[in-house]
């Protein structure tokens, strides 16, 4: 059962909100930072490390970062790099993977996975996967993870259950009524006061044939490409024919693509700490702060008169606060950032990403 | 007359208030604190070019500082540069620098100089100093420069010249009636309603036998140290033996030990931009500003609704500041400083210096 899994870890995301610890040359999946040691990515790799073998771990990034997720991922088969010529977000990135993997194995039970969040609790996230991956085994199941809410984030998408669907056959799971997009703050207000909304962790759930059936069905463009691939996946020639006909794939994303226009999605529910560290001030919420209200990632930090900060200097030897408040401050690679948290929206447009 | 001119540079502090850009391990006077490209001890060499010729110049520091000062001032003869085993303090420097260049040259007169002030107009300095050279040369006089007062700083010693000595011969040369320690506001206020309060600008011009004459009656035993190694100067055995006698030497300034005791003590005023650059704010008033009151060294910084900060980022790539005012903000090799300008004073509490 266990050599039907397959992961596929999505890692050519460009990090645009974390400036400076992410950039376009090393974006936020392969740094440390929570600074535990550990970047994003392995992080990631190492939450399913008793879900499925080494060898049938996938990675889909683009070429620019082909080497780095070589090093930080020396136990991957280096065949297992999916290289895009380009983004063309999630969708043609999933379907790339799938039929790749559909050549090795048709009966292949998929996870598919971002590479830059986090999870607290991997023990519970691994039984919350093992139970989804055993509901999509034999069924044509479009299955995400649902994530309870903790609090109205306006920063999530959401997933709303069908209210009368509790559970279905052994498993606490969902039929999906609609996605909704990131909402103000009353309406995620309302939408955590009720039980069957939840935070769309982008973590999916499907056997192999659900997911190209499902393709094939609502992107024939896309699925024609892979399709067509479909002979020379794992020969010399791949990687000159994905350079050409990658970019033809249509721009979408697997929700539009897919779980929005599809009947069977379903949503299981996960309770096990999980952020998208999506901002800095998401960052700071996640984090543990000390007794003035400080979150901080690295060492060697001497803070005097100083509240409700921000502070990522994993790089710097000594590093002195005095008189601080509400700030986001981090400096890696002789990049800094000095910002009000309530200003967080207005660094993105001051890098150059 | 040129040939009979001599430099003493004293550089053996340890520049304790410049955090981070000034450390134990490489201060303030090694630094470029301005970013215009030349460390304060280079621009203090160069600001005498015209004065002494090279052979002439003679920098007293620390032996931990001694290829740092072979490395910034490769012109300088490496005999020329004196290793105090500890610091002592002025006196014994310029006692040492004093009876090292006693030996070289019997008619010599001498510039004392700190090496991380800052002065804007050079040419001004110059006349000034050769005015000074000039009066001493042939005269048992003990002169300072006393720097024309453009505000009621509290930061500096006053120089109170005697009132109705406005001018000696041809020289604008007053004697001096007192030495004012570093005053509160009032008090600089009241001083610089006056015309004849100076601030002490540290810079000493004197002859040889002067100066070693007067140290000889204050300080006999300081004197007493340097006489008897006196035959010993620029031999093989001077280093050791200064190993061994400078450390006995008492511990005191050439104010408290000469100037404030003397009778032949002279001021001559000067009026050429001069600060100490002692502290951050200091720094900060010295510098221009940008329409938003910011005190900018360092490219690459791009500010965003940031007001009246210091920012000091000379080996960054990239700089962001959002939200951000009445900050100091410095990085030097690894080590951050953010800190609200009116706590400045807590910088030296939390360093190691």
């Amino acid at each position: 059962m266990k050599e039907k899994n397959y992961l596929v870890i999505m890692a050519g995301g460009i990090g645009s909100r974390f400036w400076p610890i992410s950039t376009i040359d090393c974006p936020k999946q392969f740094i440390d930072i929570l600074g535990n040691g550990r970047t994003l990515l392995q992080e990631t790799v190492e939450r399913f490390k008793d879900i499925c073998p080494k060898e049938n771990v996938w990675v889909v990034t683009s070429e620019k970062y082909a080497t780095i997720v070589k090093e930080q991922l020396p136990q991957v088969p280096s065949t297992n790099i999916l290289l895009e010529p380009c983004r063309r977000n999630t969708a043609p990135c999933i379907a790339y993977a799938a039929w790749r993997i559909l050549k090795e194995n048709r009966n292949a039970n998929i996870i598919v996975t971002p590479s830059d969040h986090h999870i607290n609790d991997g023990n519970e996230f691994r039984r919350v996967v093992s139970t989804a991956l055993d509901f999509v085994a034999d069924k044509d199941a479009i299955l995400t993870i649902g994530i309870k809410p903790t609090h109205p984030d306006t920063g999530y998408g959401y997933i709303e259950a069908k209210e009368d669907t509790c559970s279905i056959d052994k498993y606490s799971i969902q039929e999906v009524e609609s996605f909704k997009e990131k909402p103000d703050r009353e309406t995620a207000e309302e939408y955590i006061a009720k039980e069957n909304y939840f935070w769309n962790s982008g973590v999916f759930i499907w056997n192999v044939k659900t997911i190209t059936d499902a393709i094939k069905r609502f992107e024939p463009k896309i699925a024609e490409i892979f399709e067509q691939m479909y002979p020379i996946f794992g020969t010399e020639k791949e990687q000159l024919e994905i350079n050409e006909s990658f970019p033809k794939c249509r721009n979408i994303s697997i929700d539009y693509a897919v779980l929005e226009r599809a009947e069977n999605v379903y949503v299981i529910s996960g309770d096990f700490g999980w952020s998208d560290l999506g901002t800095w001030n998401s960052l700071y919420d996640f984090l543990e702060h000390d007794k003035d209200g400080n979150a901080l990632v690295g060492s060697n930090t001497t803070l005097s008169e100083t509240n409700n900060c921000m502070i990522h200097t994993l790089q710097n030897k000594k590093v002195i606060f005095v008189g601080i408040t509400n700030c986001i401050v981090a400096e890696h690679n002789g990049l800094l950032l000095i910002c009000k948290k309530d200003k967080e929206n207005i660094i993105k447009k001051l890098t150059d990403i």
